[in-house]
C-alpha cells in the first residue's frame, strides 16, 4: 500500500483533493482592511439584518457556503456532507446555519484552528473515496465573541495591546476531485500545546509554542524545509506570537522568518485600523485562505502555501478557574 | 472503484475497522444503575480529587482513554490520533484532557451525539488509510452541566418531568486494523431537524424527529430493515422522546419498536434513581456502549447494533433568545 503517512502526525494525500471553489465574507471593518478586494462580499452592518450578533454570524456562514457553491456552478443539494466550526458555545452560528442549509453536518470545535482542521476532516474524506463534494466552513464575529469571552461592549473597556480583534467573518471552500487546483496535499494534526500562560488578551503568546510545535513536526515528518513554501501562514498568532513562533522555530532549527507570515497580520492595517496584536478569530484564515491567499493561489502568485490555523482552546469558566490556556495548531499544504 | 457510499447520507467501510478495546468510567448515581457492572471504574465522589467539576469531567476521559488502553495492552504513545468531544464551552474537559494525552487531537461539538461522530471520524480515518490506531472518547458530568447549561446546584430548582440527568461519566474506544471485531461497517451522518420545539428541559421531544430522520435515511441507504438489527439504540431520548422517535418511524413506514432502546433510559432506572426523563449528556450513549453494549456483544448476545446517538445542538444563549433547538443523531453500524 502507497504511503499515506508520514512520520507522527503528518497524513499526505495520495490522491489531492482540489479547493474547486470558496467563499468568503467579511464585515465592515475587515472591508476596510487591506485585503478588502479579495473578499466576495462586505457586509455594512454587523447585525447583518438579523436580531442578534449571533444569528448574524449564522448568516454568515450561510452566505459564504452559498457564495463558494454558485461559483462552482453547483446547488447546495450538490454538497455531500458539510465540516464547520466557530467559536460560540455549543457551535451556535454552525449549528444554525447548517440547519438552514440542510446538508449532513459534522461540527468541529479547534477554537481559532477549526479552519485547517475541517479542510484537514474534508480532504481526508476526499481523499479516502468516501464522499466527493465536501465543503469545509468556519465563521466568527466581533461582536459575539467579545460578549462571550469578554465583556459588555457596552462598558466601553479598554484592550491590552497584546489583545487582538476578532474578525467578522466567514469563509468556505468546497473540496472535490478535480484536475485544477489548488490541492490539498498534507496535513499535520497537532497535538495540545500548553506553556502555562494564562493572559487571555495575549492569545497570540499561548499559541505561538503550539503554532511552532506543527509546523517543525510537519517539517521533521515531510522531510520538506522552510524554503520549499512560498508562504507559511499561521491563523491569528498577530504581531507578537508571529515573534514567538519565528523564534522557537529558529531554536528547532528551521529558519522560517524570510517567508513567515500570519492572517492575523495580513487582514487589518494594525496602525491605522487601532486592532492591536491583529485579528482573530475562526473567521480570520478563513477570510484570507479562502479570499485572499486563494486568489493568489489561482494567479500563480502563490504555488505552495502552509496554513496553519491556530487556536487558543480556554473558556471563560477555565480562566475563572486559573488554567491556563491549551493551544492546538493543524497545518495544511495546499500546491497548485 | 468498489462503493464506499450508500445514499445520501451513509458510508460503507469496506475494510471496517475493528473496536479493539474500550474504556468507561462513571459517576456515583451511574454507578448505582442497573448497567453498573459492566463499567470499568465507578468514581465515588463527582469531584474526582479536582478542585472543579470541570476538571473532574477532564480526569474522567483521561481516565476513560488510559482504561481503554491498558485493556488493548497498548501505551499511550500508541494511539495515532485522538477524536473527542464534550458538552462545556469551547470543550473544556476533551481540551484538558486531549493537552496531559499528547495525542494529536481533533476536537469535535454534536453535543450528545458526539460518540457517534467521533466513531464515524475515527472509522473513517483508518478505513482511509490514515492511522491504524485512533482512539474516540466523549465525556459528561452532571454538575458542569447544570453549572452551564441550567442554574447553580445550590439553587435546588424543581426539575420538569420530561427534564433529563447528565450522566457523569466517560467512555472511549480505540479502532485500529484486527480480525477481531466488532467492527464499525456504516455509518449515517445526521442532517440537522429542528421540529420548532423551544423547550430546553424536554430534549427528547427536540432530538427525536432528527433521531427518526438519521434511522430512517440510514435504512433507506443501506436496505437494511429494522429486523435486520439485534437493537437499535438512540443516545438520550428519554421514555419520552423514544416514544416520538419510535411513531415518526411508523409513519415512515419502518417499525422498530421490537427493539429499538435508548442509552438514557438503560443506564438508570428512573423511578428508583428519580431521574425523570433518562440519562443524557455525551457520556450517556459513550459509557452505555462502551461499557454495557460491547460487552454483550462480546458475548454475542448482540450480533448487530445500530448506535445512534443524539444531539440537541441549543445553547443558552440562543435559548435566551427564543430560538428553537435544532437536533442531529448520527448512527452507526457495529457487527461482530
Amino acid at each position: 500500500m502507497a504511503v499515506k503517512r508520514l512520520g507522527a502526525q503528518t497524513i499526505k494525500f495520495l490522491n489531492p483533493p482540489a479547493i474547486i471553489s470558496t467563499g468568503s465574507i467579511v464585515g465592515p471593518k475587515e472591508g476596510q482592511g487591506p485585503l478588502a478586494d479579495y473578499f466576495d462580499a462586505i457586509i455594512q452592518d454587523d447585525l447583518y439584518g438579523q436580531d442578534s450578533w449571533e444569528m448574524a454570524e449564522s448568516k454568515l456562514i450561510r452566505e459564504a457556503v452559498t457564495k463558494a457553491v454558485d461559483k462552482a456552478e453547483l446547488k447546495i443539494a450538490d454538497i455531500e456532507f458539510m465540516f464547520g466550526g466557530d467559536l460560540l458555545n455549543q457551535l451556535m452560528s454552525s449549528s444554525f446555519a447548517a440547519r438552514d442549509l440542510q446538508v449532513p453536518f459534522l461540527g468541529l470545535y479547534g477554537a481559532c484552528s477549526t479552519m485547517t482542521e475541517s479542510l484537514s476532516m474534508a480532504a481526508m474524506m476526499i481523499d479516502g473515496g468516501f464522499a466527493d463534494r465536501v465543503v469545509a466552513a468556519t465563521s466568527s464575529h466581533f461582536s459575539s465573541a467579545e460578549r462571550q469571552f469578554r465583556f459588555p461592549l457596552e462598558l466601553g473597556n479598554q484592550r491590552a495591546l497584546t489583545a487582538s480583534w476578532t474578525v467578522t467573518g466567514s469563509g468556505a471552500a468546497i473540496l472535490s476531485h478535480s484536475k485544477g487546483g489548488p490541492f490539498v496535499t498534507h496535513a499535520t494534526i497537532g497535538k495540545i500545546i500548553d506553556y502555562g500562560i494564562i493572559d487571555a488578551n495575549n492569545m497570540g503568546a499561548a499559541m505561538a509554542p503550539a503554532a511552532a510545535d506543527t509546523i517543525c513536526t510537519h517539517f521533521d515528518d515531510t522531510g520538506l524545509q522552510p524554503s520549499d513554501y512560498d508562504l507559511i501562514i499561521t491563523g491569528d498568532l498577530g504581531v507578537y506570537g508571529k515573534e514567538i513562533a519565528v523564534d522557537l522555530l529558529n531554536k528547532k532549527g528551521y529558519d522560517a522568518a524570510a517567508n513567515f507570515s500570519d492572517c492575523g497580520i495580513e487582514i487589518f492595517d494594525q496602525k491605522k485600523q487601532d486592532t492591536h496584536a491583529g485579528g482573530s478569530g475562526c473567521g480570520c484564515s478563513a477570510v484570507v485562505f479562502c479570499g485572499y491567499l486563494y486568489q493568489e493561489m489561482q494567479l500563480k502568485n502563490i504555488r505552495r502555501l502552509l496554513l496553519v490555523s491556530t487556536g487558543a482552546l480556554f473558556s471563560p469558566t477555565s480562566s475563572q478557574q486559573g488554567e491556563s490556556i491549551p493551544s492546538i495548531a493543524h497545518a495544511v499544504t495546499i500546491e497548485i
